[in-house]
């Protein structure tokens, strides 16, 4: 893909296209409607290994990797569940934990506690080429773990129910969700940085 | 380090010797006491990313890893602590699990379950060279997960009770434990294979 390169004369660095790096065409239609026009990327499945560790260096490692790989822009997401009296577990290990356990088994978690309180947390990780040191973006919703009402299409979504809301994410309009979810909230973040950092692209 | 080579007319391949890398003493201390001198090795603590997934794959691609920064041939070893209820998690991720919640905790995750078994697994991952698949030995104790009892210097050690035994790993004589541990029992596959594989090392 193409590099970075400096537009002779003007001092500015021409970039390419951002690559969103997914394999879940749900997730890259939500950035899709959230990011809209503002931002030229294309998206792209890598086969990067997944890191333990604390959520925003999982972010930034996974970034780097990609833009080694790509040799250009890249952007790249994670999501966490975070149980507050299991202090932020299983966080970025909740993809494991809904697999084998269900539904069932997340609320069983936390069998042993009243405190049920949660927060779902979005990592979005930029990095400008594979030297630059990545940037995160980070959205955060707060809400509690409840028995799963509604669709069960999309993850742990059936068992969230956020601060302030009668409603699970999975209950809630997809425009309703999309208002307060962490993703949207780590998108508008993301889609600042581009309105403020002056990135010109070469398309 | 030097890397593996080819002794001239005799086809034989003579590898340096075998790099165990690891940053905990205890372990390197285990390793020592079952291995003894029947393979020549020495220690090395290198910064490798810890991945999420399925334990055996987590050790390989470890291995794979280390095999491609020293240049020769490395054991690596993964410990994971896996409870039946909860499907063998928390498994590769027991680490967090402990460090976070702690021995209550720990036994708080199986509140919701009649079934406290669990298992312990260790895997050890050798790789010959930086192109070889590498191989894994994987030792496993079953036992359950019972509230904290004995000395609290090594880990999940306290909460976890072998199947058999009145003791938990943390109440039981070292020899006793090195009789029975997922540990010597990996240690143990490894050494035979060292012992059937006739490897000649160039020391």
């Amino acid at each position: 893909m193409a590099a970075a390169r400096v537009v002779a004369g003007s001092g500015l660095v021409k970039l390419p296209p951002v690559t969103f790096v997914t394999g879940n065409a749900k997730k890259l239609e939500e950035v899709k409607v959230i990011l809209g026009q503002s931002i030229p990327f294309q998206s792209l499945k890598l086969d990067l290994p997944e890191l333990q560790g604390d959520p925003e260096d999982i972010a930034k490692e996974k970034a780097r990797l990609a833009a080694n790989q790509v040799k250009g822009p890249v952007l790249v997401e994670d999501t966490c569940l975070c149980f507050n009296a299991l202090k932020g577990l299983p966080g970025p290990y909740i993809k494991w934990f809904l697999q084998k356990l269900g539904h069932e088994g997340l609320n069983n978690m936390l069998m042993a506690y009243e405190d049920k309180s949660a927060y779902a947390l979005c990592i979005f990780s930029l990095a400008i080429g594979p030297d630059s040191e990545p940037l995160t973006f980070v959205g955060k919703t707060p809400g509690k773990i409840v028995p799963a009402r509604g669709p069960n299409d999309f993850g742990w979504d059936p068992v969230f129910q956020p601060d302030g809301y009668e409603q699970t994410y999975a209950e809630m309009p997809k425009e309703e969700k999309n208002k307060i979810s962490h993703r949207s909230r780590a998108l508008a973040l993301v889609k600042s940085h581009f309105a403020e950092a002056g990135y010109v692209f070469d398309i």
